[in-house]
């Protein structure tokens, strides 16, 4: 009985330290939500100016295909190449709008789901630990007495002592199980909470 | 003599335009260097964006590998894109200081040798042009009144008019070589101011 108690313990603090990672892990997670708005923001002005500066680039093309100096061959050059930049452009464009549609704005939402999630998860956790230890309590105490009673020569309780050592037993056993589940949905939803930025990270570079 | 001074009147026309228009390539090549500075500051401030941000991923990958939901996987997969995207920003990086390094800065200096240069080729060529226009003046009038000499019976001055026939002739002939060879000199400087941007254009996207 003492063993099912400790590894109640155990597990009791296995669930917290989850958690407890659970909730440092958000300013992580808006730290890194943050640099990505800032990266989106300065992409933007770069595609901006990326932009202006093509246009400017195929002024000169045109200007070397216009003039005079037999500088047509250098003008259609300078066309392509800046056509090549231009499909860079787009993809850089591409990009920037992928980091704030796929990366920012879903990983917000996330974050305020998981910061649902975790403390439903340790309220339940909490709620139940305590009502299970309290019963438990209540039950060993009831079972004590009876022993002392049993032990002052009141054979006939005997049947109904082995029965409430039994309940205990059952509990502890039945509060173990809880705390591994309870473990066991921590560990998941962390686990969950770390799959999607891979997942979300990996198309947009 | 009537067709080589209008080949003369053509060429320098010829000369006329090349120079203009390379004048007015200047501001098309100054806005061009004044978008690219402005994409190279866009560019660094945008590095610095990115190293913020990846810094920022690099932790949510640590938090991965260092919490107990099993997560390891997940965070070495997420170091490992971190690496990479690094390698993106340190291209960047490169890419961001050629901008500046390969393009802008030799660019303006050679916008202040092609303008020192087109503008001693305008003047030399107006001066030369002046100089041949006067001389040929000069001598066409000398010839036109020993010509009315010569019509009003003075057979003896013949042969002196004929040899300054010839001097006129030889002179529209040397003045068109001297233009020819102007506009040569426009051209090659003319391509020549196209060329390099080609050249330093490509290195660097």
């Amino acid at each position: 009985m003492e063993t099912v108690e400790k590894e109640c313990g155990a597990l009791g603090g296995l669930f917290q330290a989850i958690v407890n990672d659970m909730k440092c892990s958000y300013p992580v997670w808006e730290d890194f939500s943050a640099k990505a708005t800032k990266l989106h923001s300065q992409l933007r002005a770069t595609v901006l100016a990326a932009v202006a500066f093509l246009d400017a680039f195929q002024k000169v093309a045109d200007m070397a295909t216009n003039t005079r100096g037999a500088t047509r061959d250098i003008g259609s050059a300078l066309t392509r190449m800046c056509m090549r930049h231009r499909s860079i452009e787009a993809k850089l464009r591409h990009f920037t709008n992928a980091l704030m549609e796929s990366l920012v704005t879903p990983l917000q939402d996330r974050i305020e789901d998981w910061k649902k999630t975790a403390n439903q998860l340790d309220k339940d956790h909490a709620k139940e630990y305590k009502r299970s230890r309290h019963e438990i309590k209540k039950k060993s105490s009831d079972t004590l007495k009876l022993q002392k009673k049993a032990r002052k020569g009141r054979g006939d309780l005997q049947p109904q002592l082995d029965s409430a050592m039994q309940d205990v037993n059952d509990m502890y056993l039945l509060m173990e199980e809880t705390e591994k589940q309870a473990v066991r949905r921590a560990l998941v939803e962390e686990r969950g909470a770390s799959a999607p930025s891979s997942a979300s990270c990996s198309p947009w570079w």
